[in-house]
């Protein structure tokens, strides 16, 4: 009787050795926190999740370890939080940044120069591309030329923009494809630095840059996947698990299939396709199902209502108070908007529409007030930035359920320009989360990288600071618009999971959900504002598996 | 002692309940037949294969049946045999003419226009399409008139081409759409028929079908996505579990991906790009994996030495018979031909070469042959087509490894033509299958649908036949190009499978193949050509799964 039992727990032993996902793995000793369903924390000191990557337990002090479990690791007391997530960046943008050779720390045109030489040695690109010099920390008294570059890279052409983006240095070989000589009038606003003899000299000015600009080739699939990598290396160890990705390309899709389809797809990412057109191409007729084991998907449409207030692109109700008469301007007529609405809404796309003045945000609210007619059910609307929102319309969010998807470091670093473009009297609906919070709107923070940085622990010491990294303006900017830090939290984690239709995978530890989680070393709920901004992630975890260690 | 063993052994086994993989099913009491990796026929009568899809073993008569599998189905002793596989089709070519009305087999005017009413009842496209009417057949004395068509369709454009695709018959609403006016003038060796005021009557002939052609809106998603479930349908009711897919653009391959993320995808598709830009940008750096558990792969480039022999355009070593002075023309100078397949070899990406003239396909022989020294590896460079081959040439496919991609029912089709075109001497390399094959050229079988029918078993009977299905002519064309039935069989199995890079997975069936076979009403290796043209399949299975059943 015993051999013929025994026989068949062998027979089934062996069998489950390959069964991974039962086995479960445990991390222990930690200083574990989380939000719960209701926005409070939830502390714990384990938390146990199987090869699924499914979280199984969230344990206490006092729970009883599973006495078998595959594998274990003690934490030694450390910080372990859910993973970021950001409701709003662009991952193929930050991507490109990341590939671009960065000069903004040369003190230097020598040491530029052997920057440059060495970026263009490790890189295989037709052009090398990049930016951030400054003539004036160089001391140059002049401008770089032509014949400076030439010196390191002379076979292929070299474009490097100035630090403020409004001139770009060439090489004599991007000169000559540009087909720029002498000949070249200065137009559009432009200017061409001249030699002697009235040649280019290298440097293009503004409106200038266009001539060279516009021969640049597009990126080639290798250098995608290469910019992919490198933008999801640098979420992942700022703690960034998940990302809206806000107007997805069909390119930009084909890079995270073929990341995704080698195994090589570490984070997750709620894709927002790049308009109706993409939408359909890629998706077809309705948001695709989670990919690759829930890490992606798309599943909404970005559309754009203005452009920004920087470049008093953003439309007002008023006009703006440095440039009488401008009212800045709508990209879409109030019918183009509700067509290209409801067109995706018919297909089941969530609608996310980029709206930074007053009036672009009401253009978008009333869109939302005649589409709610036919779609009653949960569409979580999203209008991203509702950066300026007459006081007026600020309670339209929660009634209509429209999500504002905001991002705290645009405060700080808009704050005087935004006096400046409206004067302080009209700025009572600006950035203004607290309020939105009293009405009941749901939140969503993100951080629209690569236009800011994606370290989302600015973003959330922001946020309940209204105050820069220098800690200005002392007491905060409109303090009374500042959130609890708990708040803040949930906007970085429940409420960014939430506005992305996936606050049942991620967005805090509990069972069930994504084991994608962060190691700190510190506690982000002690920290002064200043040192929760010098965070260090130690470790990202997504769905169970390390994809990230601090060197 | 036995209760602790009980416990583990009863946990085990629930445990165990949801790991179908490892659960066996078996088709018993078959009449099976496949080939094996010589090329040999075996028999068998039980096939057993787990949940991942994969043949676990081939049972003989005398093979003792496991006591305890999943399930079990008896055949009864029906015909098995492995999936087959075409070599060269266009899955999308095939889903957009299944979507099309068909005219061809209506008798009058009023048939059509009943057809066409209840057609665009059942369609809410934005145009009806189709074609196949004759107005000869029809006995109408006329060509048909907007009129005529404005009675049962008149709220959206209708546009339906004649049999012979030389002339197209539109409602008023598409020639209101298209602008088209009595001003119009007959140009581009078209003409436009006309009413008594000189107003367009309806019919558009040949270079005045482009007035009404340029209209017609690209495919929905939603209309891609049918058109290839269509085709997938079709493709599995004739028994093909795989097919390559030559020239697949990229909405082609978005539309895959969008049916197999949501689990529709039940063929298998060896996908090669249209051109090295769509490889790039869909595959990247290289093939695609196998994906959606080898259901989809991107593993080659389609690329075209030169167009067809019907129009003349296939480029010929010596002038066509039928019309002095012409050769033909070849679509790539050598360095272009050259350049893109270097470009696309570079990346590991198979290159498949449309060749049907003498001198396209020497061009891309010479082609190989210098590629040859970069890439000495197993390169299995295809041509396809490969239906005029100066005899010289002949020996070179075995030389250098290259595929030759033909399709048997091309050869009944084009005989009376290729005799036209080039006279009965310069035939002597054309269509030429077993001299290839004694030469030790690989060969693949396709149907180059939706040009010809994806019926294999059309395909199969020609190839040991070259008779046509009338058994035309006699005896059969150049007989002695002939292959043996089971070399046949090979073409459209293992042979399309080698072709495919996929010769481990799939083209015949033997442990740790994919468990890809059909069942049909007759033994294939007995019966008459006549009646192996007639097969039906009546069972369907891609991976284990049963994918289609006649009704």
């Amino acid at each position: 009787m015993l051999k013929r039992l025994l026989r068949p727990v062998a027979a089934l032993a062996l069998l489950l050795a390959p069964m991974a996902a039962l086995a479960d793995g445990l991390i222990d000793n930690v200083n574990g926190m989380t939000l719960d369903e209701k926005g409070d924390v939830v502390r714990f000191t384990g938390i146990l999740f199987n090869r699924d990557g499914k979280i199984t337990q969230i344990l206490t002090r006092e729970d009883k370890r599973p006495k078998k479990v595959e594998w274990k690791l003690d934490m030694g007391g450390k910080t372990l939080l859910p993973g970021m997530i950001d409701a709003h960046g662009h991952v193929m943008g930050l991507g490109s940044q990341l590939m671009l050779l960065d000069l903004s720390a040369t003190t230097s045109l020598d040491e530029a120069l052997a920057k440059i030489k060495a970026y263009a040695d490790a890189n295989p690109t037709k052009w090398i591309l990049g930016g951030g010099w400054n003539q004036e920390t160089w001391k140059l008294g002049r401008f770089p030329t032509a014949a400076d570059l030439d010196k390191v890279v002379s076979d292929r052409p070299v474009w490097l923009e100035r630090v403020d983006g409004h001139a770009a240095w060439a090489n004599s070989r991007a000169i000559q494809i540009a087909g720029v000589t002498a000949a070249n009038k200065d137009t559009n606003g432009g200017r061409i630095e001249r030699d002697a003899k009235g040649a280019p000299a290298g440097v293009f000015v503004d409106g200038a840059m266009g001539l060279v600009d516009k021969f640049i080739p597009k990126p080639t699939p290798r250098e995608r996947n290469a910019a992919f990598l490198a933008a999801q290396d640098k979420l992942l160890s700022l703690g960034i698990t998940a990302s809206a990705d806000m107007g997805t390309t069909t390119d930009d899709w084909l890079t995270y299939r073929r990341i995704a389809d080698i195994g090589q797809l570490r984070m997750r990412i709620m894709s927002y396709a790049h308009g109706v057109e993409t939408a359909l191409q890629v998706a077809g007729q309705g948001p695709t199902p989670w990919l690759y084991g829930d890490k992606l998907r798309m599943g909404g449409i970005k559309l754009y209502a203005d452009g920004a207030l920087g470049s008093r692109g953003a439309w007002l109700k008023a006009e703006y108070s440095d440039a009488p008469g401008n009212k800045g301007l709508g990209f879409l007529t109030d019918d183009q908007l509700l067509n290209l609405m409801a067109r995706g809404a018919m297909d089941n796309f969530q609608i996310a529409v980029h709206a930074i003045g007053d009036r672009a945000n009401q253009q978008v609210l009333d869109a939302v007030e005649v589409l709610s007619d036919t779609y009653k059910e949960d569409r979580r609307w999203r209008i991203e930035h509702a950066q300026i929102v007459d006081p007026k319309d600020l309670p339209r969010f929660a009634k209509l359920g429209v999500i504002a998807s905001m991002q705290p470091v645009h405060q700080t670093s808009d704050m005087n320009m935004a006096e400046a473009r409206l004067g302080k009297d009209r700025l009572a609906g600006a950035y203004a989360w607290k309020t939105m919070l009293k009405d009941g709107t749901h939140i969503a923070f993100g951080s629209d990288y690569p236009v800011e940085s994606p370290d989302p622990w600015a973003g959330w010491a922001v946020s309940f600071t209204r105050t820069d990294a220098n800690g200005q303006p002392f007491g905060g900017w409109r303090i009374e618009e500042a959130v609890t830090r708990e708040q803040g939290w949930a906007g970085f984690t429940t409420g960014a999971a939430w506005a992305g239709f996936a606050e049942t995978l991620i967005g805090r530890l509990a069972p069930g959900m994504r084991a994608d989680f962060i190691i700190i070393d510190r506690d982000p709920l002690l920290a002064a504002p200043a040192d929760l901004r010098r965070t260090q992630v130690l470790e990202t975890w997504v769905g169970g598996a390390r994809v990230y260690v601090k060197k």
